[in-house]
């Protein structure tokens, strides 16, 4: 199969693998890009999705065609099974295919630490399918509170647990607040604001930990004032049908939103290398693994330390300057002594909290309120992939800043997607 | 449970049951809306999800917020499972509910005539469940069409046969070769117009049967110049996972779309009255059933023989007449002598077969090609249920039709919803 020119698989089609092959589309080399999807998702508004602000087709777009104008890259859909770094191979569902410089950049799911039974009850945010769960388990248990309503079961419906306090917990939770406790209730006349429980629960000392103390403050502050519930300092013990054990107390809920921790794609377990608590593949200062030097782990499937110590993030800026970094070696056929380390530049981070909050940290620069929020709103349609999709994401904000309503709000697949959607009794 | 006010049941969100509650609303009385989805569908667009035209938040929106502003309407998202006249009361999976009025509009599924295992092989078109899932498959097949291009299953995968000829038929055969002979070509660089065949069978003489024969000649033209195979006379005699008979020949195709035949709601047959072969409800000519003048069968659930003869149409104009003629009858409680006949209104129908092109059929009027389609846009988009959906689609169809790109074309859900997910070899 081995062809004169080079041939380059990439797998993952999120932010470093479309970077990727973008950056190797005016080399001369084959670009072979897997995913199991069709779709690449921007998924810093995944949670958009989930409470129903944005339909799916706004923050997706088919790979293809993302990748269609480069005529050197081919798209598989199809799921990696295993990565034979001794055959250079990489083995899919439907065939194999051999490399001659592979780039890994599956991603990570969320991680249950060991608890992998809580996620049925409690599932988390990564693919548009967990989203539209999560959505259409928020919007049926309203359907329900409303039937049951002079039960003593309504109120289990009404609850809303997110479980982790860092940017996607965060995000999740302010958007819940706004839509149970204000969207919803325009169209469900029983149930009242105050049956509408939105809480938060963080095992560390502060939200949004990888922030300054300051705005962790402002950011409970400011769920506060929507109406959420922070809990610091408790742990998740357990997760159940309808409640979770946070430290000692119950709390009965049908509407839990895991948002703790993430795992690395288990593909990476293949490459036979040593991986971190979190499943991440540890990788050389040229993000290359032990002994493969034609083999590179990029984005938060990878741990990474930089040459002054410091660890690059898993989040989608810094996925696509590995991308770049990783493209430039193999355009260049750099032998492992020429190629420099990587070195991620912080460009800052930032997480929102509702309609016109949000905090933001570039460097030792600080901001909060609504400043930081348009800061937000703007970086984040802008980055949108493809023009039509920015077009659209900012028509939806618009109207739903107008008037309020998200429109999103369908049940399509409620039969086979939401758990227990039989009411308990009868 | 019976309250001084009349309480009236309405079976079904569709269009009859919507224009009922919303008939109602100005009398004292107290509605309640069953439906087991918790939105309205604009049917009539939904082969434009299917073909990845349009989003399904583009042809939905949720009961409740459509019918928000009328107090004395409640909605029950549940499913009736059955409808007991002489106890006046609807039983639903969770609970039942008493009735002084009934209003049966549960509109109706697509039928196979007897063969219902077929169904898993070849999917209706009724829910938006139904298009996500052809919708999956088409962009599937194509994935999988190019990766095993150079195999003799190829041209399986790039074969759509669609059933029935129609206007559900006919629009979907017309969408799927606009889509699949144009628009997915782009993205997949193996695949050729000529690999891709749309053929479409009808067991009758002609397309369209209730449109003249002049505008089923012109149909059957405009289909053939996007390069549709119409196939008439031809019956399909068995549909298997990876082809279909078609009289004798037997057609190899991974997509076979049903559009071939309907038949009403399974829960008319608790009604304990005579129905006809498709399984509808033979109504009085006030729309009650025998012997129960407090229940009316509306919508494509009804077999109704007008004063001149004519059989009322199963299309959403006749439902709605239907719905405000029922909701006129129980707000005036008019004795059964009281009630003049119901009269279904012809104002015309229209079947649309791509871009820029559609038949339409006003009494004696006829219209074809640019004039009919630019009529049948821009009533749809006049008729659809909210302002924000026709803002929407509009903006859709001048985006799709600017740039022959179609947006929706999301695989989510593949691993559960798609037949054959693996290929069959290896």
């Amino acid at each position: 199969m081995q062809t004169s020119i080079p041939r380059i698989i990439i797998i993952g089609g999120g932010f470093g693998g479309i970077q990727a092959a973008k950056s190797l589309s005016r080399s001369k080399v084959q670009v072979y890009l897997i995913d199991r999807n069709n779709h690449h998702l921007f998924q810093p508004l995944l949670y958009q999705v989930a409470s129903s602000a944005l339909s799916p087709g706004e923050i997706a777009v088919p790979i293809r065609s993302v990748l269609s104008k480069y005529r050197n890259v081919s798209i598989i859909m199809d799921e990696v099974t295993s990565i034979d770094t001794n055959r250079r191979t990489v083995l899919m569902t439907n065939g194999s295919l051999e490399y001659d410089w592979l780039i890994v950049a599956p991603g990570s799911r969320h991680s249950y630490f060991g608890n992998e039974q809580w996620e049925q009850y409690a599932p988390g945010l990564k693919s548009l399918s967990d989203a539209l769960k999560i959505r259409e388990n928020i919007l049926y248990s309203f359907e329900l509170a409303e039937k049951f309503y002079h039960t003593s079961d309504a109120h289990k419906y009404l609850t809303f647990i997110i479980v982790g306090g860092g940017p996607t917990g965060v995000e999740m939770a302010g958007a819940i607040a706004e839509i149970a406790r204000k969207t919803m209730l325009r169209d469900f006349p029983l149930i009242k604001k105050s049956d509408v429980r939105v809480i938060l629960v963080e095992s560390g000392t502060r939200l949004l930990s990888s922030f300054s103390e300051e705005l962790s403050e402002y950011t409970k502050n400011a769920l506060n004032s929507l109406g959420v519930e922070v809990l610091t300092g408790i742990r998740i013990n357990h997760v159940a049908q309808d409640y979770v054990m946070a430290g000692n107390q119950k709390i009965d809920a049908k509407n839990i939103i895991w948002a703790a921790g993430n795992s690395a794609s288990p593909i990476l377990k293949s490459l036979n290398i040593p991986l971190d608590r979190s499943g991440r593949a540890i990788v050389n200062q040229d993000l290359s693994i032990g002994g493969c030097d034609n083999v590179f782990v990029i984005g938060d499937a990878a741990k990474h330390t930089n040459p002054n110590g410091s660890e690059t993030p898993g989040i989608a800026p810094a996925a696509i300057q590995q991308a770049k970094y990783v493209a430039k070696v193999i355009a260049k056929s750099l032998p492992t002594s020429e190629r420099p380390p990587f070195r991620y530049f912080d460009k800052g981070s930032m997480a929102t909290i509702g309609k016109a909050k949000a905090v933001a940290m570039v460097g030792s620069f600080k901001s909060k309120g609504l400043f930081a929020w348009l800061m937000w709103s703007f970086i984040h349609v802008f980055f949108l992939i493809d023009f039509r999709n920015r077009f659209r994401v900012m028509l939806e904000w618009i109207w739903y800043y107008l008037t309020n309503r998200p429109g999103a709000r369908l049940i399509i697949y409620s039969k086979k997607t939401v758990h227990d959607i039989k009411h308990d009794k009868q």
